[in-house]
């Protein structure tokens, strides 16, 4: 019997409730079914298992052959041992603590001190401490604060050639929120449908199974580079259509998470053109337009911006939203929560239901709202920070691009993985041709194929990866996502003598 | 028509669109019903207004009588001038740019910089940054850094006498972030209900209309201190039940906001028996159980753990959140985004579901998670920043108790305004007696009387407040909500003239 019913029966049996009755707890079955619904696979099951396998080998009697947890399963940066940027941790110490300010400016401050804390630092600091007004310890506006949303609109005016708008700019809690705000005003029940790549980032699914509707899955062609069909999107708004399914928005992913890949020009255009004539608004997810290893990133803003200056009547109706966070790229400031949205074409109503929905939770980290800004505008040439800053972010570009390649030569040269090249991003998404045996001895055990793989994975290497299944994939087709973030070579050669033995062993 | 079908019939005539139709723009009427409904009136119609009036009197031609807008409409401390601990942000500078360190160990780092960073600041910040692992730009997992968690025990064992275990505490972007993560479980569609007082915090109100459930009102009696009768709220469960209406949680706010008032012990007992006879999830926000100025505050939980401990058997059902923020108290770190829930008594199912819904968005800003650890244990007795710490907080203390008590006093020596004693959180929430007069000048103008007299005061005077109507109110009342946290007298005075001469024009 249901809880609702158990209650309503013990109210009607007693006039007023026994003073000593205690009602059935509140369980599983009686809440939200869509909050069970939603699946987050980056921090699903084996990563749970790689947490708990974590705290055994930290133990005196370490029973597995390996001692340390690889976490490749999520672009997790700095957990893995990347430097963070130093002009960045400058300017924000001193924001947390402007009596910094102070100590360097008394007359004995030591030039040892001086030199951590150089002039370009101190005044991007002291910029933005009067664009605060008061203290990071303040609420700022819901739509951040406006002299980072300037800079915000300057690099975006700079990146596309055509000039953004700093009331265009939201600053989020990372790109994260920025969907989350997004999805829940585009989302109108059980009859809206979402485009969303498959393979896809979860947080998409999730976030469309939280608001219950649906994600109406559009196909990336593997052996296309993951490029896309935009005929099967015409078919597929339309059939949906036909089931009462009204599908209003497109998600774009580019760079590619969990495929590595890159969108060309002419596929953007034509997403450009099926968003104009299906009305459909475009989110278009950008946080790894900075890692860009082979080819080139072309915003989803200016592909828009050039057909709009080419056919102004016809493009009039586009509406698109940009995401960028501070959690990738070489900055990789994943817990400091820093992001921005950018919409343009939506009317004034709906831009104050966008800055309504932010008021609710006030507003977001002003500290990664700085982070925003210092990561739009990094220190420029003939500034004091200019050398370290750009060798900084040289040497993270260039392992990042060198450990891709490393691991996808490696890959490449195995019996059943096919991998990609990789473009951009964070990970590699390679196809696991697994056998018959493999599939059987999965099911077995309640697995998905992929799945088994990569619990093995970690079983035997301590190598932590999310299996395919967790980003969808082709129907009978079986995948897995790794980062490229953890340094050294050893991981990848255990990876290989796992690899070696799995396929043997379950031929 | 509607957009869906303007696209239908669009689809249907053409074989294939034509390559130069655009379908129409998604409009308000277009999008999530639910989004529209929720209304956060503390950033809402006054505040924007006030905006917008803070840009005009900032010009050359300043067209008002007042040369700044007093924020009173949202409880920001630091906006307002008061200072951050300085305790936090040595830490937080720390934690941000660890460098910080060697500067200190260098032979060469003069004394008055060492004055700076005492060694209880370099302590902590050095066991915060082993506690984190890595960077403060890492993810850390999704329910926040154990560290900080057992801190947070700590404080919670502390505080009610009952041990805490760290496993329930979830470190969240303010208490907001938990508010969403709670009632999203919770709330499975318009046959769920949720008790919310009257007057709340209209988060809760914004979050259910979000999530399509009902917030069922139980009124607090004004002229009881704000207290509530539990014999009212068995019968409106009832009632709803009767609905069909399944209300399966109460939301209590002690201290109350917007009502300053302190719920007795006597009372929290009985909420707890009717949790416990209905089945109701108790959501107790405990955002300002720092600010308490006459009264004792009480955590819910010591409540629940006390009734327990004396009835194990008959109190086994009770599910409790409990919600602290470092935004409120003397700490008023509003931008720094910290908070916590602690949950008891769910099945491990039901915990499962809370660290999924938490990892979706990845982890709370890690800085705000530190800062929730040094909320939980400031400096104590001996140590090198006790004595700045101890004083800075009786200062922040003593002058919010003082300014409550002076506000208080000049609004009940005032014709047609009448405020319950203040007893803690940051807020007064006065009555107003408005005329016959003013109700139907308001009503013509579309206004509820609070919001004209509001609306009044902030275009005469420059005070921003917000409307009881904001927060909701019994039929019939009028009242607005006030902080007290502008510094100086002087806008005190100012509202006195202001109140004298509305009453008297609009007698």
């Amino acid at each position: 019997m249901l809880r609702t019913q158990v209650r309503k029966t013990a109210q009607l049996s007693f006039k007023r409730l026994q003073a000593s009755y205690s009602a059935p707890k509140l369980l599983l079955k009686d809440i939200n079914p869509h909050v069970i619904e939603a699946k987050y696979a980056v921090r699903g099951k084996i990563p749970t298992r790689a947490e708990e396998l974590k705290s055994k080998i930290q133990g005196d009697l370490n029973p597995a052959n390996f001692d340390q947890i690889i976490f490749s399963n999520i672009g997790n940066p700095q957990q893995l041992g990347q430097k963070p940027i130093t002009f960045y941790r400058k300017v924000l110490a001193i924001l947390q603590d402007p009596a910094i300010l102070s100590i360097l400016k008394n007359k004995d401050c030591p030039e040892y001190i001086k030199k951590e804390y150089p002039p370009d630092a101190i005044e991007r600091a002291e910029r933005m401490l009067k664009d605060i007004g008061s203290s990071v310890g303040a609420y700022s506006s819901s739509q951040g604060i406006k002299g980072f949303r300037d800079t915000v609109a300057d690099f975006i005016t700079k990146r596309d050639g055509f000039k953004a708008d700093p009331n265009d700019i939201f600053l989020t809690g990372g790109a994260s929120a920025a969907v989350n705000y997004v999805l829940q005003i585009l989302c109108n029940g059980p009859k809206t449908g979402v485009l969303i790549p498959i393979p896809q980032y979860p947080l998409y699914t999730a976030t469309l199974a939280l608001n219950n509707s649906n994600a109406v899955p559009y196909y990336l062609k593997e052996s296309e580079g993951w490029s896309l069909d935009c005929d099967e999107l015409n078919e597929t708004i339309k059939d949906k259509l036909a089931e009462d399914i009204d599908v209003n928005c497109i998600v774009v992913i580019n760079p590619g998470n969990p495929t590595g890949s890159i969108l060309s020009k002419e596929k953007m255009i034509e997403i450009v053109k099926v968003a104009k004539e299906h009305g459909l608004v475009i989110v278009s997810d950008e946080v790894y337009q900075e890692n860009i290893y082979h080819g080139e990133f072309i915003s989803m803003r200016k592909i828009v911006k050039e057909l709009q200056a080419e056919h102004p009547a016809e493009y009039d109706n586009i509406q698109l939203v940009s995401l960028h966070s501070t959690s990738k790229g070489v900055s990789g400031e994943c817990g400091q929560r820093g992001g921005y949205m950018e919409i343009l074409g939506f009317t004034e109503e709906l831009r104050a239901v966008f800055v309504k929905l932010c008021s609710i939770s006030l507003c977001s980290v002003v500290t990664g709202q700085a982070l925003v800004d210092l990561m739009c505008k990094p220190p420029s040439a003939g500034e004091a920070s200019y050398g370290l800053d750009h060798s900084e972010r040289t040497e993270i570009f260039n392992a990042l691009k060198e450990r891709s390649t490393k691991l996808w030569e490696t890959f490449n040269q195995l019996e059943g993985i096919e991998c990609q090249k990789p473009q951009g991003a964070m990970y590699l998404f390679p196809r696991l041709f697994l056998s018959d045996n493999v599939i059987s001895i999965a099911k077995a055990k309640g697995l998905q194929p992929d799945e088994f793989y990569c619990l093995e994975l970690l079983e035997n290497t301590g190598i932590c990866t999310v299996p395919g299944s967790g980003f969808g994939q082709f129907p009978g087709t079986w995948h897995l996502r790794t980062t490229f973030l953890p340094s050294g070579t050893e991981w990848i050669t255990r990876w290989e003598n796992f690899h070696k033995e799995f396929m043997d062993k379950y031929k």
